[in-house]
């Protein structure tokens, strides 16, 4: 059966909000999107509002309370397995960082401690990532050399991971956690690939014992220096294999080898003394003298947005498979503290790497309790095996480095944003390039400022398309998409497909010129079939400034004087608010104002076939049409 | 009667387009946003391309054939009207410019005479703006003193208006017109306030008659210097009065004032000698050396794009008034071209301003020719009238500067700013309070950026809210517009407004994922009329990138585990080519995309009164819901 509608509702304006009200409103969309207080908020008694909120602060009094043995079993179990990849992999970006692979330790026992309190995920594992520790190296290395004054960079590289975890701090804290998605998904692809393919350069040092290597993390300056000793290079190729090879088991072959061989004196670098005890206070440590605080702030900063970007990433993706929430603003708080407590005690900058949380999670974790165990088993490490790492041969951490950046350069990735978005490609390859034959800077630059060119691109440039019926129905469409669509005669029907804002408004207002000119070329200059109704579908308006209503004004005026009426459909309630404040409505007249297309057709369709009256108030209220 | 539709029609795909034909759409829509060159493509004979190239390149060849004598009497009244204008006002303005005065009259010769050539504006007048002097004098005042180094700053002055023009013509050339957009109108009315208020107080200088006066442009520094010397200022009161009346008179006034009283040697400063003859050739007078270069450049390519904005707009909006058209990259080039040729002869920058353009306007101007009159009317005076001025004191030029600046506050376009658009009024007070209390490029710089941050902030948090059916009909809008519309039980229909990019996917996640836990609180607990769908209306989607696919994909599977089904509301053409290539749609199922909104609440509906099958196939066409 049919329903009629009797009477028909008016394009309503909403009730007018006081100014700071909707300001505040403002401010909440953007600061408090996931309203993370609502709980709190509901909770009456003061002391469960101080139990609630400490709960939100130190997720642990969360799920602490639950804690089993089962859960317990799991958790020892994972955190052995990712011990046994931290250790190796922390004393390799150490050196990928220039510097001591004791740090690769220390950083792997009080950053998952903290993380484990403050932490809202199950599966991250804590530890260094190669991206952030070859940044390290590329920046600090620029001002400061790690060679001659080994010291000063090692402060430095505490100075920058305490600016790191200050700024993620504040970031979590100012509730900005947003301005992170500034780096978006096909950036981060391009950036990693790239970064990898320079760290893969750069290991060949290590796997072909060179020495005189290139600090500069450019493709050509390393290819350069690379094929000018490359003489040296035929010297152990039989060692590369091992890289294939798991990396706790190829440190311990490798170390078995280089002592047993006494290969060490054959030229082989080992790792050498490992000083042992657990992590020594480094707070004292800290640089905030010019003119190296500038570069220490300037390294935190840029490390750790990506060391952020890439663990809140990580952290969202296992959420999501294990189905539970993450605040990427408190995540960053937890990040910030751990980082900071980390640069008071000999660490450098840490996250939630990909390759050890994948393996936290494969091995079965349950809770943070993963990271605890993880940190113990490293202290156990720092206090009483570390003489067993004397021999383990550099060319092991290398080959661990390689194979683990191997798997960052995501191939397929890339194709698929190929297939699906060329320009989120484009973002990608620039990204890339921008490293590989650039610096680090220069690729997150490029890919950052590519994005938000894309944005502006989308405001500056709004779809703007020719709406036709459909036949059968009384569904008006974009004739490109739905071919079958008809266009009516005496009128055409536009539908703005983005907000109007200052920067689009005079295109927009050029767009809808063309558009006529075009139809009335097409009708020729016959009077019965000529043009006389533009209809604007303003549904996907969702905001308009002033530029944009005097465009409107503009247009109205233009087509007043080639006699066209100028009709709308379906404005938003911005809209709605900003034209009634501007007396737009009273210009054009309320009834040539309506709340979906066909409305609005049926008056033109009514006015084409009768006298023109000043107003189709009588046939407001036409019941078969009622669509969009 | 009631239309049946029989059979529904499904979302279409648009048909696939090869990149490079979807690339060069793009950029056609970007650059040739108002396809200029259509007649000449649909021209066919060569001769005939010829001639259309040259009168696109040389709007003259297209209004001469039609020029008649009462055009010309118009032009000749309307022409000597606006000499009588410039000659004083261009002193003025290059006294603002702290520029020998005659420059003034050389900028009202030769530029006027290029735009009649390459103009397609029928009311602009050609002339120098107070705004750019000032800003010359502000910029180049700061490395070089006019004072002291005359004729370099008269060099630079010259080099800074080439650069200017040849940033314009580039800007033309390349399409580029669209980047003076970036200048909001609420930056403008903003910028000419600060600016107006600065450049009034720097003339109370002329006014007061003070000497040693500082050449910063900020309030506090003139303020500061006005009263260290206000002792002076009782001086000549009465002569204040001069400055309501009309330029002309009140030089002529004040010349013979100063002439009979020998003012001049009673402390008033006056003009002194005029060099006769008209513009002498400057281009010698380029400086291409550093480091000067770059302060011209710099100047050059503010003050140009400051002067682009302004005359653009004043051509457009004349335009507007007499219903024609300008396109804005052919104005530039005409802009380009009438500022280095003035650059060549003595001139400096150039553009259409308001004032002169209004009195040209009600003068009754019908085409450029009144340039050229008043080109002519402005070189006899060149020629032979020089001497006059000799007596014309500098109080009234200041004066006359303020009279023309007081017309530049729009207090009341501020007031309709705030009341209309909060945002845009803060744009507006940035400008003038940078302009005012910091330097020129502040302001500028801050209404830019604030600009640009609204763009990126529409993007990052697109509204997002409940629709409800509005009773008696089948439409669905937003529930907060249309207060009557009422909410279905066991979905939840939400509408996104605005593209889903990288820079507001997870913001919508968290916003979806809160509006389900909200509507899920309010249901309670209770079975029978628990939620089960999610419709989301993409009606007002204009694109999405690969990070919001990931981000649908993850919604979806995030409702799957919380047993809800995600349906999907008439998706545009670009979102249907991505979802298609993304498998999306495979994975979501077809026939859980519809057409219109209230289709699927159909679908949805019947799922709720029946078992729950696979797929709503059989009912996907249903006549009594058509629309959106």
């Amino acid at each position: 059966m049919c329903k009629r509608a009797l009477h028909y509702p008016q394009v309503e304006t909403p009730p007018p909000q006081p100014f700071l009200k909707s300001l505040k409103n403002t401010l909440n969309e953007i600061l408090f999107a996931d309203d993370p207080f609502r709980k709190i908020r509901n909770e009456s008694k003061t002391s469960k509002k101080i139990e609630l909120v400490l709960r939100h602060v130190f997720p642990i009094l969360e799920w602490a309370r639950g804690y089993n043995l089962n859960y317990l079993k799991s958790d020892v179990i994972s955190g052995i397995t990712i011990a046994s990849l931290a250790i190796p992999q922390g004393i390799s970006y150490a050196q990928l960082a220039n510097l001591p692979p004791i740090l690769g330790l220390y950083s792997s026992f009080v950053p998952p401690m903290v993380y484990a309190i403050m932490g809202s995920s199950k599966d991250l594992a804590v530890g260094t990532v190669a991206v952030a520790s070859l940044l390290t190296a590329a920046m600090l290395g620029k001002e400061v050399s790690a060679v001659e004054n080994p010291k000063l960079y090692l402060h430095l590289a505490f100075t920058a991971t305490f600016f790191a975890g200050l700024m993620q701090t504040c970031l979590g804290l100012l509730r900005l956690g947003f301005l992170v998605e500034i780096l978006s998904h096909a950036a981060i692809i391009g950036f990693m690939a790239g970064a990898a393919t320079v760290v893969c350069l750069q290991q060949l040092k290590g796997l072909l014992g060179l020495s005189h290597f290139t600090h500069s993390t450019d493709v050509v300056s390393v290819l350069r220096s690379i094929f000018s000793q490359s003489h040296m290079s035929k010297k152990r190729p039989k060692l590369f294999w091992i890289s294939a090879m798991a990396p706790l088991v190829s440190v311990i072959f490798g170390s078995l080898f280089v002592y047993f061989l006494h290969a060490q004196f054959h030229g082989i670098q080992i790792i050498g003394e490992l000083k042992k005890g657990i992590n020594p206070p480094s707070i004292t440590h800290l640089v905030f003298t010019s003119p190296y605080v500038t570069l220490a702030l300037k390294t935190g900063i840029i490390t750790g947005v990506l060391a952020l970007a890439e663990g809140i990433a990580v952290g969202r993706s296992f959420a999501m498979y294990k189905n539970y929430n993450i605040d990427g603003n408190k995540e960053m708080i937890a990040f910030g503290m751990m980082n900071i407590f980390g640069s008071f005690s000999s660490c450098y900058l840490t996250t939630g790497p990909f390759s050890r949380s994948a393996v936290n999670y494969n091995a079965g974790c349950k809770t943070a309790v993963s990271n605890v165990v993880m940190a113990v088993a490293v202290a156990v490490t720092l206090l009483f095996l570390t003489p067993l790492f004397f021999y383990t041969p550099l060319v092991v951490l290398s080959s661990i480095i390689i194979a683990a950046m191997l798997g960052l350069v995501d191939y397929e990735a890339a194709m698929h944003l190929w297939k699906l978005d060329k320009f989120d490609f484009f973002v990608c390859l620039s990204a890339f390039l921008g490293v590989v034959f650039g610096t680090i800077e220069i690729g997150l630059i490029l890919s950052v400022g590519i994005s938000v060119l894309r944005l502006l691109l989308f405001v500056g440039r709004p779809k703007i398309y020719l709406m036709g019926k459909i036949q059968n129905t009384e569904i008006f469409r974009n004739i490109e998409q739905y071919p079958q669509a008809t266009t009516l005669s005496g009128l055409i029907i536009l539908h703005i497909d983005g907000p109007i804002y200052f920067a689009n408004s005079s295109y927009l207002r050029d767009r809808i010129g063309r558009w006529i000119d075009e139809e009335e070329e097409k009708l020729g200059k016959s009077e019965e079939n000529s043009l006389q109704y533009i209809i604007l579908d303003l549904s996907a308006v969702g905001n308009i400034d002033t530029s944009g209503i005097s465009m409107l004004e503009e247009v109205n005026k233009i087509l007043g004087r080639r006699d066209l009426k100028l009709v709308i459909a379906n404005p938003g309630a911005e809209l709605m608010k900003k034209l009634s404040k501007s007396k737009f409505i009273e210009t054009i007249g309320k009834d040539w104002i309506h709340l979906t297309v066909a409305e609005a057709v049926t008056a033109c369709d009514y006015m084409l076939h009768t006298a023109k009256p000043d107003s189709p108030e009588k046939i407001s209220g036409v019941p078969e049409f009622n669509n969009v």
